[in-house]
């Protein structure tokens, strides 16, 4: 990691130039009828400004962002999505024509079995209800798993519990190439917060990146990922 | 309905002077784990701009608010909440010391039986998972039914089919004062738009308010329940 450091401080400015970075990010919402539906936390913060960060470093940049209220950073196109197969399909149509693919989005894993065209009414009779739900299909793992056109691929581990050791099995499990991994249950940092504190890990090893506003960590990263995928 | 219009034409503009209205707003949001949750499309609003009519026709106004990303209107006492048990307990208190109730949140009809403390993983093996909900309390009906401290109560029924049909028999079954009806499913009105089209409510008959902004209808809808419930 001190090479990497290095690395990262001698590396030339523009250390994404005429690369092509798609990124995922926020939550996606998965509709159970026109007006209820499943969702999580994730404010889309760190998938922003890790797009507005290699959009900096010279890439262009393609942002595929769940429902979230962020500005679009400058220079970045992005393209919205609702539920987790729409955001599936834009990373896989993005990811046919990108260098690194990072999988920033907090994809709901589940998904309702079923859409009820109209509203579901709650009745006198009926104090509890069921909800079938349906595994969402992966998407950085599936484009780790590519073998043709397989772009560097990063993908988050957004823990509450064992974070290393659960980032580190999602790492080897779904073939990524690095893996940023963040524990949600601490007070500072996660979903809500401008700041967060992570650990990069790879097949070499990890590194613990302190607590730092979103938008330098994004720097970070960003340099990190450039210096690992554009590696000869 | 001619003789509404033109007593709200000639209302003081302080109508709701040293009164107390209590008014809740956007969605509520039920955790099923620290990172997922159920939750709907209400971006709050209508409920925002009511408080903000009533501040100005002179109330002393508590904003009991779920998750919305929207600025306290000026002069408003705000009260944010997250579920619909937590949002239901603000509500009973504001309640006990108001003239004028309005439930203009879409609480959520259901929450997850049990909340997991710890992040529910996806297993391999596992491509299926069903939530059970359990109902939650219907808040405004909760309050129209006291038989004493029972302010003027004033719901809200967002639909998307047999509109009025739906709306009268929440009027009758919930025994509210006024319901204030919106088609959801049209798509120049509803959640996520600043317009909407309403049908107001009452034991008396019904009054359609043609598509406007939802700071205008507020002002609209301030009149008419200052009226109805200032009524000797």
């Amino acid at each position: 990691t001190l090479v990497a450091e290095a690395q990262s401080l001698f590396a030339p400015r523009q250390s994404l130039a005429g690369r092509k970075v798609a990124i995922t990010a926020g939550p996606t919402r998965e509709a159970l009828d026109p007006v209820r539906f499943l969702s999580n936390h994730s404010s889309g913060k760190m998938g922003f400004a890790l797009a507005a960060a290699a959009q900096r470093a010279g890439a262009e940049v393609t942002l595929i962002a769940g429902p979230v209220n962020l500005p679009t950073p400058s220079g970045v196109k992005r393209v919205d999505v609702t539920g987790a197969l729409e955001m599936r399909d834009a990373a896989e149509r993005a990811a046919d024509l990108c260098d690194i693919f990072i999988g920033a989005a907090a994809v709901a894993d589940f998904r309702p079995a079923k859409f009820a065209e109209q509203k579901i009414k709650k009745r006198e009779d009926n104090n509890e209800e069921t909800v079938a739900l349906v595994k969402n299909p992966d998407i950085v793992a599936g484009i780790a798993a590519r073998t043709e056109r397989r772009p560097f691929t990063v993908g988050f581990a957004a823990e509450t519990e064992k974070v290393l050791e659960h980032a580190r099995g999602k790492l080897t499990r779904k073939k990524l190439d690095m893996i940023v991994a963040n524990d949600v249950s601490v007070a500072d940092g996660g979903f809500d917060s401008d700041r967060n504190a992570v650990t990069v890990i790879d097949a070499a090893g990890s590194e613990m990146l302190p607590s730092a506003l979103k938008t330098e960590l994004a720097e970070q990263l960003i340099a990190r990922i450039a210096t690992r995928a554009l590696a000869p």
